[in-house]
C-alpha cells in the first residue's frame, strides 16, 4: 500500500505542476480569505478515484465537496487534503502540500506530507518511523518553549487566542507560513518546537501519524483529544513545550 | 565586479553549509532572542578581506560588530549583511540569505540576495534588470493589497504599530519568515504584495536595488525617505499596496 500511495502522489504531483503553467480556476468558499480551486477539486478527485478502485471497501474524508464528513471511523479510513495550503497555491505556486493518511479503527497507521514544489515527501506509519523520501529520520531533541521557533495562526497570535500571544512571545519567535503541511514538516525536522492553529481533520490527520512516531506530544488546545469531525484549535509540540504550554498558559 | 560578487558568494556560501555540519558558537547581543554566530562574524570577515584587497579605498558598512556605523555615504560604499536571518540559521539551518549592495554617491547600483540554502542568487543592477541565478526575471503585477499576501513583523503585526494589524487584515494574509531577505525574494517573484518590518540598512540595502529595478515602492512606513543610519520602519509593496496603505492606513 505504501508503494501505490508514493505514486499516486507522484502522479498528482506532476498534473499540479503542470497546471501552475495555466490559468486557475479560483472560487470563494466561506469568505474571499478561503479559496478553493479546480485543482483542489480535481486533486482529490484522482484520489477517491484511485481508492474507490483498489479500496473499495474504504471509506474517504476529505477536504473537499461532498467529502468533507464522514458518519464513523470504523474499519479503514482514508484522510486527504489534496491542496493544504491552498491560498500559498494560488498566490506562491509554493509552499503547500498534499496530505493523505490511513487510519484503520480510528487510529492512525500511515501518514504522507508530501512538498510538491520542493519534492519532499515526508511520510512514515505506525511503529515504523518517518521517513523523507527514502532516508530515516531521527527523532529531533525535546525542547522547551524558550528554546524554539513555533508555528502560528497568525490571528489567534494577533487575538492571543487562548494565550498563543504570550505563548509566542516566550518562544524564540513565531513563523507563520499559512500551510499545516509546512508547519508539521518544519516540526519533523527538528525547525520548530511546536504548532498552533485552527485546522480540520484533514490538516492533521497525516501529521499526527508522524508526530507520534517522534514523541510530539499533540491534542486540541484544551489537551483534550482531538475530535476528527470539525475545525478545532490544535495543539502541537516537544513534550517539554507541550507541558510548559498547558501548565503555564492553558490551565495557568 | 559582478562576476567576482558572485564567486565570493559562491565560496562563502559553501564555507557556510559544512558549517552546519559542526556545533555553532552562539551569543546574544541585545537579548536572548538578537543572536549572532561565529559563522556571521568569519563571514563578514571574509568580505571585508576580499573588498579590502580588491578595492581598498571603497568602505564597508555591515551588521556585526566594528562595521555597523559608518560616517558618510561619499564614494562607493558595501553594504552587507553576512547571514540575515540569523535565528533561522541557527534553528532551521534553512530560510537565511547573504546580502550584498554596492552603493555609489548613496545610490544603489548593485544588489545581490542570496539564499544560501536553495541556492538561489537574486541580484541585478540599477537600469539592467533582475536576475535569478542566470534567468532575467520579470516584474510581478502591480496588486493592490487586497489581493496578495504580505510580509510582516510579527510583533508589529500583534501590536497595530502603524496599523499593520489593519494592514495584514485587509491583504489575503500575513506572513512571517524572520528573514527579510526571504520576504524581500517573495516580493521579487510576485508570491508577495509587499513587507511591513523594522530594518536596519543591511536589511534593506541590496533589497532597495531589485525593488527599484521592478518599479515596487518603499520607505519608511511614514513614507520618508529610509535612513541608512539606524533601525527603522520599513514599507516596500507594489505601487498600488503602498498608496493604498500610505492614503487608507498610516495618514489616514
Amino acid at each position: 500500500m505504501i508503494i501505490e500511495i508514493k505514486e499516486w502522489l507522484k502522479e498528482a504531483a506532476g498534473y499540479i505542476r503542470v497546471s501552475l503553467t495555466n490559468e486557475l480556476s479560483v472560487s470563494q468558499k466561506s469568505g474571499r480569505k478561503d479559496l478553493v480551486t479546480n485543482i483542489d477539486e480535481e486533486t482529490q478527485l484522482f484520489f477517491i478515484k484511485k481508492i474507490n478502485e483498489r479500496y473499495p471497501q474504504d471509506r474517504i474524508l476529505a477536504e473537499e465537496k461532498g467529502f468533507d464528513t464522514i458518519d464513523s471511523f470504523a474499519g479503514r479510513v482514508w484522510i486527504i487534503d489534496p491542496i493544504d495550503g491552498t491560498m500559498n497555491f494560488v498566490m506562491e505556486q509554493e509552499n503547500f502540500c498534499i496530505m493523505i493518511a490511513v487510519y484503520e479503527e480510528g487510529i492512525g497507521q500511515l501518514g504522507f506530507i508530501y512538498d510538491v514544489m520542493k519534492d519532499e515527501l515526508y511520510w512514515g506509519g505506525k511503529n515504523s518511523g518517518v521517513f523523507l523520501n527514502d532516508r530515516k529520520l531521527t527523532p529531533p531533541k525535546d525542547l522547551p518553549l524558550s528554546q524554539g521557533l513555533i508555528g502560528m495562526n497568525a490571528y489567534m497570535y494577533k487575538k492571543n487566542i487562548y494565550s498563543a500571544g504570550e505563548i509566542g512571545n516566550r518562544s524564540m519567535g513565531i513563523r507563520v507560513s499559512g500551510c499545516a503541511g509546512v508547519e508539521l514538516i518544519a516540526m519533523l525536522k527538528g525547525n520548530h518546537i511546536g504548532y498552533i492553529s485552527n485546522l480540520s481533520p484533514w490538516d492533521y490527520a497525516a501529521g499526527l501519524v508522524l508526530l507520534n512516531e517522534f514523541g510530539f506530544k499533540y491534542s486540541n488546545i484544551e489537551g483534550k483529544p482531538l475530535a476528527f469531525d470539525k475545525r478545532e484549535y490544535f495543539l502541537a509540540a516537544t513534550p517539554a513545550a507541550y507541558n510548559e504550554i498547558q501548565e503555564n498558559f492553558i490551565h495557568e
